[in-house]
């Protein structure tokens, strides 16, 4: 038994996944697409999966909000790079009980998606997933799934776990995917940045795979080094991570497959990066109360120089979106 | 009237371009060379520069130390990643009053030199020059050519001016090259680290030329953030770099030719980096003051991580050598 309707803002990689085994579930889902609208529309979308492959061959698309009716969640799960749009987009899918679930890498984003919807309805979504749109409505999932998630407060107070998180949580179960419930979302943000921060970063400025990353005894203490920076951003939101987070991330990521992560992909590919929400966002937030990251500052000062410069020939093709 | 005679020790685009002006001039000069050998031998050495073209059709071209006359001056002009050679090239070129100039880059290596040799006979020197080896024997200069130069007592002490830096810039102002007579060793060092640690690690871990770190904003602030760092790390020896330096070098830079820096040059042909002389070295002589530099230990960490991933092609070709 399902508990919501859903909307899906950005229906690629993580959209178009979670969607699909929400639809698949019983759930009824709307997708808004934009390039695939037509394709969607007509052929569905289709999901392989080490989980099990499936198609839905038929799906509710629509390019345009205004048609698309009111739902119980709104899934936001464009890149961060497209939250310009977010103002336009987001108001007429909202009615009153509306939950806006953001599944987006990141700090700060709840914050400007409450500014547009309201307080009251808004849940930070992490996700940690491997999975990739590689055609219209084609979405190839490889590993991983789980989800984390945490209701925001101005400020990002600690709610604890509400009932709206539980009745989330167990749709996205019956969907067969994890989901964790965490008190505390500004924690939760911190603590997906341990891993985001260096391995995006390092991948696109170092042009490598996180598996070639962790073979170099160099690499692996610059990273263990920027992760000590995260747990410092952290601490100055008064967000305490333990210093055996970060062996678990080592650990956890010499384990996983030789992944390129999700900002390499958009860098071979010459997509726009999110540097922004996760590298600048951050650092802004701890700049106010006077504390330098230095090597996390020099990340993102040499991403958004190869953001304007970029190597790729685009002639790399498809990857795994981590 | 010339003071010395002269054993060039690496026959490159440093030691073949000053060992051939000092010929020129009327200095008795030996070569020490090793791939070229054959080539130079029969046809000796050619210079292009924009302050004339010349040949030297004959020139004391050796490729055995053992056989090469001692001489008044050795110039050591090997890239540092070849100075283990030093152990077995220097001595049997040595005399009593044999004066051993080290025309390289980066810290710490006259310490090792004078190991070799003696600490009353060293002099190091910071050539300010483009220059390029393209061919056997081939030498093209492109620009600059200033050698500041200052004598070695042990731990770096300053001497002063002292006679025999006198007699050595006369012979090079007779070969048409400014010299700069400094009268502390660690300060030139560390002055000439402010360009290189910025310029030429940037360069490689961004496949940037000068003109393009420069053209960016937020490659001008991280420059002037290492800059920083490097005044740190001289003042942790005691030397003084002031504020109006850095200034110097960033208008000085902006107003270059966009250059590839020498580290880029050898990074895209897959040669051997000078990561220790330059990088290395004065963070182990700044560590062991307990000082951290973060980005430049980071650039550190990064051209390691390339120095065994190269991105090159070696496709890259010629290239002007600063």
């Amino acid at each position: 038994m399902v508990n919501f309707s859903y909307t899906i803002v950005g229906t690629g990689a993580i959209g178009g996944f979670y969607g699909s085994r929400l639809q698949q579930a019983g759930s009824k889902v709307n997708f808004l697409l934009n390039s695939d609208y037509q394709h969607v529309s007509h052929n569905g979308l289709l999901v392989e999966s080490p989980e099990g492959n499936f198609t839905l061959p038929q799906v509710n698309a629509y390019r345009d909000v205004s048609e698309i009716p009111p739902s119980d969640v709104v899934v936001v799960a464009l890149k961060t790079t497209n939250n310009h749009l977010l103002s336009k987009l987001l108001p007429p899918l909202i009615k009153d009980t509306t939950i806006v679930l953001v599944l987006q890498n990141g700090l700060g984003i709840e914050e400007e998606v409450a500014k547009i919807v309201g307080t009251q309805r808004v849940i930070g979504g992490m996700c940690f997933i491997c999975s990739n749109k590689i055609g219209p409505g084609h979405i190839r999932h490889l590993d991983y799934g789980t989800v984390t998630i945490a209701e925001y407060l101005p400020n990002y107070q600690p709610v604890g776990i509400t009932q709206k998180m539980r009745q989330l949580a167990a749709d996205f179960e019956s969907a067969g995917i994890e989901v964790l419930l965490s008190e505390d979302l500004l924690l939760s943000r911190w603590q997906k940045l341990v891993w985001n921060i260096p391995y995006n970063g390092l991948s696109v400025v170092l042009d490598a795979t996180t598996e070639q990353l962790m073979a170099d005894g160099e690499m692996r203490s610059l990273i263990e080094q920027i992760m000590q920076e995260v747990v410092l951003g952290a601490k100055t939101c008064n967000r305490l991570i333990p210093e055996s987070f970060i062996e678990k991330m080592l650990v956890y990521t010499t384990k996983m497959k030789p992944y390129r992560t999700s900002m390499k992909i958009d860098y071979d590919l010459v997509r726009p990066l999110e540097i922004e929400a996760i590298f600048s966002n951050p650092l802004k937030i701890v700049a106010q109360a006077g504390v330098d990251l230095p090597r996390i500052r020099m990340l993102d000062q040499q991403l958004k120089f190869l953001k304007t410069n970029n190597r790729s020939n685009n002639s790399l093709g498809k990857g795994t979106n981590c």
